[in-house]
């Protein structure tokens, strides 16, 4: 039984290097080199570890740490999609849900149904853990794009109203970050690097 | 105090960007693309959390996700240390120690010592929380390498007592992730990807 598991479990261990290939719209800071859903998911785990103090409520690090690494595993199958595209949903789609059946399904079953109640917890974004991993997800690419001249903001020309709206979700996390990621939008908007 | 702390993290933040610049030796699953440490990082993770159960002894995921997580950071200002490389030491460097001070010091003081703390702890090497991590760091490139042709034990000649010897610290945190390691390096000399 054991070794069935380990079996299962390195399947999906193999699987999931292919979130190394999918590349995110949000480059490194101060570069030009696109992201990786592997390393947007290390880079959001390493703030959450940072960051725990900020979160507004007392929250389950291990669960939010679980959250953000592996929150887009879907997109192996379902791709990326960039937030700023409005001509997709950024629901749970169908195509997500399918993507998680089937790549938490290359594990043990149990373990299957486990990261994938994880993985909607975090899509659903009502518990504390949901929302603190949610505003790590929307805070990095803010941090990128303001240390990269605007990143997906002036290449998409992406206007203020539409950045503040999706950036505001970061206060349901957390009221210091947000205090801190509003002034950064702002400072963006003096700057000239985000249109009013 | 709490603003300061976040001005601090924020640096720290945007400094570990770098990981996803170091390049490892090892590529990604039958792939010619080499790993970089924010991957290699992330992946270690997601192994911990799927093969928990495997662990010799009840261990803290928390604590070796952590270890995971910032385990390479030092390399930002070391670079990565080639395990079949003969000419260096792979103990904790002085190089290496004044990396941890360096990165782990971007952060307020009571959270530096605490990364660095398990940090040190991993490399160390002795508690069950770091002998489970340090399972993963030599399982992964294992099984990168048997599906890589040989990987790095074909491009530097490293022969089966070298790879046997470094990969058997495996059994320490996990005796059935051994066993099925130790087959598969078996059978990468039945396969004649790895020279006996």
């Amino acid at each position: 039984m054991k070794f069935d598991n380990l079996l299962r479990q390195i399947k999906f261990i193999k699987e999931i290097d292919k979130l190394k290939y999918i590349q995110r719209k949000t480059k490194l800071f101060n570069s030009n080199r696109h992201e990786n859903d592997a390393e947007h998911c290390w880079h959001l785990a390493m703030m959450a570890i940072v960051l725990l103090e900020h979160a507004n409520e007392r929250i389950d690090l291990l669960k939010v740490l679980k959250m953000v690494l592996i929150h887009d595993v879907v997109e192996i199958d379902a791709g990326d999609t960039f937030i700023y595209d409005t001509t997709r949903s950024h629901a749970n789609t169908e195509e997500e849900m399918k993507a998680a059946k089937r790549i938490f399904g290359l594990l043990p079953a149990k373990q299957a149904e486990d990261l994938n109640a994880i993985w909607q917890e975090f899509e659903e974004g009502k518990t504390n853990e949901a929302k603190f991993a949610k505003a790590m997800d929307r805070f990095e690419p803010l941090l990128q794009n303001s240390s990269n001249n605007g990143g997906t903001w002036t290449e998409f020309n992406v206007e203020y109203d539409i950045v503040y709206g999706k950036k505001k979700v970061i206060k349901e996390g957390s009221n210091s970050i947000w205090t801190y990621a509003e002034g950064l939008i702002n400072e963006s908007v003096e700057k000239g690097i985000l249109k009013n």
